[in-house]
């Protein structure tokens, strides 16, 4: 784990964050995974409730991963890496996968002039979650205004919920539209339906940040009388200034249709652990603790411990130099990456994959 | 015109309303009406914007009727008289008819306690509208949280609408449910679905009290540059208190399934304009004018002017007896309409009538 993240874990907002909603460091339960990678290379954090599927899955009880996304543009090398890691756990635990495309929570919230304009990107986005090569048989992506049952589950979650509570917990004030607030009911809507329609318990993978999300959607599935979903909390990735990418700031974010240009101005513009010049990092090292650079090739391309383990020596005694070796690397493996997703974007079959939304 | 319906629309309050709110007295359009009878026997009261849908209507633009109902029991008499006025002006007017039904707003208000009760509730009271005779190729019936492009209507209505906008037109406090702000959107979607997607003008049979609705969405559709709704107001049919028939106070409304006994038992508590006593009323007369036997009389059953004069006449002579010849005959007619009402809502094929409902 790099210390900024170690750094971040120790301090008192988030030990009392943990105390105070039930969310327990992730290491703590690194044994029920089948192998420690995910952990080890700090891509998941904390859980809240996650050993309790873990344990049913022991005893043949299956559960569901709810991932979603708003569709008000191209996705970028942070979504992937989230759908990466859900298909990755899909992989180890044969979950059960569901991904509201939210088209409705882009219009309302204003992002796209027309919901419309969300439906089209929304097509766009499911064919490269597609290709990341989900498997079909247990993934279920829908968009959420094309349904019938959304309206309809987010009507029966909403009943349980009232004004206020929704305003103390995402701050809406009167000045918002309604579908703002009733919105939140859809995304507990989203989040439930594995549980309303197939039984399933859920675990959504989400930033520790969004986690008043999860606590709606937990004061609402009790109210329901089903099964409270769990979460794993997931380390994003850093743009160039440090701060989670972010669609709507395209200046932090490297999309899926990005060019060699844009691609190494994302990359060329990351935080490194190295030196004030060539020469000083020859002599003392890098630090890849503290490295984004390192974080990257980290969490989107090193395999297992030992690897990233090696690369990380290899920076400390002085070997790398970040912009004459680290970022042409990294640059070189999002490229070749990319030409590779979008190749399979361009053939999957989304058909396979949109057996409820309807 | 009742004496109790002059006296109302001479009140100060409604004049205020007509004066600010635009809404005009029905008598000053009477003559674009092909006959009168609807405002002769004072079932419409005032409308706003009407004339200009007729003037349209003249020039060859059709217009349609948007006339909701909330499924959560059996029909009442008050609803059947409402449709059935929807009806005539469909046969007067050519007017194409859209009859949302609101499962989604009794199941969010609590009237209900699942949605699925207020379905199964749609489906009787779709039996007993389409049993009216509407003409299945211009009359478009749908349950609302069974279609998809509601709620995609809603989401563009609500963009449109803030929290507070709703909260000062409706009195909704923070205690309410999410639900209920958004169902302010929904319903305009409802009024506003043939304007989207027929490019008519729509025109909303209403109670004067519930005007605020429609202010509210025409205040969206100028939002949305479209049509704004017009409106018909129109005067509710009276139960035992002299109040408006609801659904949810029994002893006020005449179900479409009530028996011989329990419609005697409403009918014989009617407000009447009769005399303390038989001899009192034989040598004095009855005031029809004040009636509510009359007033159902003339709204249900009498066909002209002519017939409703006669009646009057004979009720000032002192011919007739409330408890002795008007209520008897309005409950044999009552019974014989619902006789007939019933055997042709079993008999209706009511899929003709389902169009939009997807």
């Amino acid at each position: 784990m790099g210390t900024e993240l170690a750094a971040l874990k120790k301090s008192a907002d988030i030990q009392r964050m943990f105390k105070e909603f039930g969310i327990k460091p992730i290491e703590e339960i690194a044994d029920l995974f089948p192998n420690k990678t995910l952990i080890d290379i700090g891509l998941l954090i904390a859980h809240r409730d996650f050993d309790h599927l873990l344990r049913g899955l022991a005893q043949g009880k299956k559960f569901a991963i709810v991932s979603g996304r708003g569709p008000s543009g191209p996705l970028h090398l942070g979504h992937i890496l989230l759908f990466s890691l859900v298909k990755h756990l899909q992989d180890i635990f044969n979950a059960e996968v569901f991904i509201p495309i939210s088209d409705d929570e882009k219009f309302i919230f204003g992002k796209v002039p027309k919901l419309e304009d969300a439906e089209k990107w929304a097509y766009d986005n499911i064919r490269y979650i597609a290709a990341l090569g989900f498997d079909p048989n247990k993934t279920h992506i829908y968009i959420s205004s094309k349904t019938t049952w959304v309206y309809r589950y987010a009507l029966k979650c909403a009943r349980k919920m009232t004004i206020s509570m929704i305003k103390s917990a995402l701050g809406t004030t009167d000045s918002h539209n309604p579908g703002i607030l009733f919105y939140a009911a859809v995304q507990i809507a989203h989040i439930l339906q594995p549980t309303f329609d197939y039984n399933l318990p859920v675990v959504v993978p989400i930033g520790l940040d969004q986690d008043v999300f999860m606590r709606l959607a937990r004061d609402v599935a009790q109210l329901l009388h089903v099964m409270k979903p769990a979460s794993l909390y997931v380390q994003f990735l850093p743009g160039p200034r440090g701060e989670p990418m972010s669609s709507s700031k395209p200046e932090t974010a490297l999309f899926v249709n990005a060019d060699s240009k844009q691609a190494w101005r994302i990359i060329a513009n990351l935080f490194t652990g190295g030196q004030g010049s060539i020469r000083e990092q020859f002599l003392k090292g890098g630090n890849p603790d503290v490295c984004h650079v390192f974080l990257w090739l980290k969490h989107l391309f090193f395999k297992n411990k030992g690897e990233i383990e090696v690369y990380a020596e290899m920076c400390r005694s002085g070997e790398l130099i970040c912009g004459l070796d680290c970022k042409p690397l990294l640059h070189e493996l999002v490229m070749d990456f990319l030409a590779r997703l979008r190749d399979a974007a361009e053939k999957v079959n989304i058909e396979k994959f949109l057996r409820d939304s309807h």
